[in-house]
């Protein structure tokens, strides 16, 4: 088995994302959570960059890393500056990790137009900045940045920057596609170029800009490149960095011969790639391959139906392997075979004048703006409403929700609802956050001394989509509310013109939801004991 | 040049994808759209598939189409029946387009597992039907659903049921890597012994299971491949198809000796991705490469600072070959060169204090949860206001939004707004949609006769996004309204623990905006005419 180290700079190249924004806090947990999975370096950040990555240095120290290099990043020194004597150089070597990771520049263009020094002086910069760095830290990952670009114009200049790199002491010579419009063929020629003229361990960085990040680091490792950098999730400027996470799964489970991360740590792989999601306050992307939530989620009939027979038939791994798991979608395209299967799942029986009715609904209300895969409570509720279910728990006589700001920015909130639970009418009142909340509050006011368990449930995400209503139509809104108790997550879904009203919608399922969950496990409870 | 035919499936793999739906509309919209872009395919639908799909078929006629073909979809007749009597084999030349697209199963395993039919009834099922569709329509696409699978598993049944294609007339052998689980070198070697052996065209349609699809088709097309089916965005079931507009633009902009759409349509390409995207109700993917929002997005000091410099630097390419464009973005991260950057874009002087006070501003509110990578307006208005600009167009005084909802789901919201417009004081009320709609009304009410322009504005979308908050810290809401008039589009966003108080601040972010944007133009007209 050939070893390749996997090289995390979520918390450094990641960073430079659109939309990405790590607090101090945010950057250590999401640290333990790499060391777990098993990376062997992670980038901590730019120590001269900003006050956050300068605390984020002092605050690592405490954290008790099993596996992970942490490394810290910064540029080679000034021009017509002593390495001892440079502020960037002191700061990379002041943090004292266990690795330091130098950026220079191999494209003569970028030498000259740039950076503005001599081709001559860029070299001295490289041997100098390496040479002071490994002096005082175990170990330089030197990173050359826009490698291929300067391979391609100019590659006799673009390997003397790594022999100079090499001669000063480095670790690694990491091979950078810094602008990511490089394609697998040029990787490949470049990386075994150099795998054959230099004799320091060769890493890959790859950026995803032509969409082929996965398969230049692919064709790279081929060649003998024995690191790879990356970011969870591809997050990273511009069109992102290459995802380990699809790197990892792919040299782990498609490929032949490789060892990456620890042993048993794969089946962490969508845990830490939602982790970073979340933490990074970002949306999942669904799509996302091996670890996105739709990445085994199966919509059309045909798929659905081979899958019952054979999961082989419509997927290319298992998803367990990463952490992932299947998931049967409901929609217009559905076909009744999605629709009986989601049946089977919540144990409703499924005779076929439902499942006709059922359908017919589902294409209705998608044509309203409803969409049921993010919010599968909904869709049980609707099931059970048109299969003629017995109970209501509580139905809704009316609410009325009142918002009052000052100019300071305080605003005053409050929510009435009114409803009938059994024979009581109950009209209560609760201020909150927000509407949301204070009609989470007021509900609970109502409903909490009839149903207790009520108390065991809280509404954790909440989301809203405007459907652009074309020219003369009104737009309107999709609520999506997700709400958890001890032993499960559910979603439910509203749809108005009105923000309240859809929310409200949402809202009256997820409790109806609850409800209805904890009866049936109870039913199956008692059935259970009869047996 | 080769030409390389572009077959697009938006409109049926696509509609497969979590979270699509397109109604009829929707997809007459995209089938124009397309057809501007200079696709040679246009796969409309699955005529027994559902209702809409057939709708499509019988709408697309009055569609006055230059160049695309539109075809059919379907399946090879089923078991043990005629392909003249067969429902589907009857759907699909019923529907009298210039093309129809049959698949058919070249994985022995999909043969006898799935389908349950021998490996011979099999061929004679492919033969049958692509003969039948043959005799009444033009042209007919074989689809080879599984082929690579079933090329690693049994690769001479899978060569025969091809060969039974291009025997029965099939005009394109099309190779599916359906669960979009294979890897370049697998496609290289399968594609390029498929070329050598049968003497049809071969076309290449991936699926990014392994983030491989890009390079999979660029690997089929160096073997012979002359059509590639894809999605407009990669939509598509599970990881989605290959992605259209990244094959689009390799094959145009990065490989050598390929022509593709129309002479002059590339440049469409950012704006049909957009547009599908807006069509289907998706958020768009902003690291999408070549036509994202952030594809040419730069963050990083250095990055911006080598921008300035030469373009070439960071990109790739000219965004504009695409129809895209560069954007600088303001964070934490930007330095001050990004800043100085924006500021400059809106002619607004730069002192370097100036420059320091907004960096560290700006520090804050992302912490706090505010984001302007898409509230640009809000961040000018940030600068302007500690610049101490004299201006104030109008100051709030408070706001009272209330949401009366009833059991039969009609929701009554209304909204009164106080405010100091130069010295007057202004209590408006209005009735809205929802609670923005009301808030809007009734600022309107209060200003617009002050500032008649403000007729020329609306606002078109409304995003919020809760920011989780951790254990022990209350959830907070970021709104983004996007707003236009004539000359203009701008984004502002409001942040707060309360979705209508957050709502608010974008709302009078948006006014003021329109209000001093237009100040600002009109100071620089007389400027102008004064030189």
């Amino acid at each position: 088995m050939t070893r390749i180290a996997i090289y995390d700079t979520t918390l450094r190249d990641g960073s430079q994302g659109e939309g990405v924004n790590f607090s101090l806090q945010d950057k250590l947990l999401i640290t333990t959570q790499l060391d777990l999975l098993g990376v062997d370096y992670i980038e901590g950040g730019y120590p001269l960059s900003n006050p956050k990555d300068a605390a984020y240095f002092r605050a690592v120290r405490d954290l008790d890393l099993k596996h992970a290099r942490v490394t810290a990043f910064g540029m080679t020194r000034r021009k017509d500056v002593a390495a001892e004597d440079d502020i960037g150089m002191k700061a990379l070597v002041g943090v004292a990790m266990p690795a330091v990771t130098i950026v220079g520049k191999s494209w003569d263009f970028q030498v000259l137009e740039v950076l503005g020094v001599s081709l001559a002086e860029n070299l001295s910069m490289i041997t100098d900045s390496v040479a002071f760095c490994a002096a005082h830290t175990p170990e330089v990952v030197y990173d050359a940045e826009h490698f291929f670009d300067g391979y391609k114009k100019n590659p006799e200049y673009a390997l003397r920057t790594l022999q100079a790199a090499a001669d000063a002491g480095a670790a690694w010579l990491v091979l950078c596609d810094t602008n990511g419009g490089s394609l697998p063929d040029e990787v490949s020629k470049a990386v075994a170029d150099v795998v054959a003229n230099i004799k320091v361990p060769v890493g890959i960085h790859t950026h995803n800009d032509c969409e082929l990040a996965v398969a230049n680091t692919l064709a790279a490792v081929a060649q003998g490149a024995r690191q790879v950098q990356g970011t969870i999730n591809g997050i990273g400027e511009r069109c992102g960095n290459v995802d380990l996470c699809s790197v990892v799964a792919n040299l782990s489970l498609k490929l032949k011969g490789y060892e990456v991360l620890l042993p048993g740590s794969l089946v962490h792989l969508t845990e830490v790639s939602r982790y970073v999601h979340e933490t990074a306050n970002m949306n999942f992307r669904p799509g996302q391959p091996f670890v996105g939530t739709s990445a085994f989620a199966h919509k059309g009939g045909m798929h659905v139906h081979g899958i019952r027979k054979n999961a082989a038939s419509y997927e290319h791994i298992d998803p367990a392997l990463v952490g992932n798991e299947r998931r049967v979608l409901v929609s217009e395209l559905s076909g009744k075979s999605n629709i009986a299967e989601k049946l089977a799942e919540y144990g409703l029986e499924q005779d076929s004048a439902l499942l006709t009715k059922v359908l017919d609904r589902v294409q209705d209300l998608e044509n309203e703006g409803y969409q049921f895969e993010a919010a599968e409570a909904s869709f049980v509720l609707l099931v059970e409403r048109l299969a003629g279910r017995e109970t209501s728990w509580f139905s809704s006589l009316g609410y009325h929700v009142s918002v009052s700001g000052r100019p300071d920015g305080a605003a005053v909130t409050e929510a009435t609802v009114k409803l009938k639970a059994g024979d009581a009418i109950e009209h209560t009142v609760s201020e909150g956050d927000g509407p949301v909340n204070a009609l989470d509050g007021a509900l609970r006011k109502a409903l909490e001394h009839h149903y207790p368990r009520l108390m065991e449930m809280r509404l954790f995400d909440y989301k809203v989509r405007v459907i652009n209503g074309r020219e003369g139509t009104a737009a309107r809104v999709r609520v999506v509310i997700e709400s958890q108790d001890d032993d499960s997550v559910w979603g439910t879904v509203g749809v108005s013109e009105n923000v309240i009203e859809a929310s409200w919608l949402a809202l009256i399922d997820a409790f109806d939801h609850k409800l209805t969950k904890d009866a049936r496990s109870s039913r199956s409870r008692v059935a259970l004991a009869q047996t």
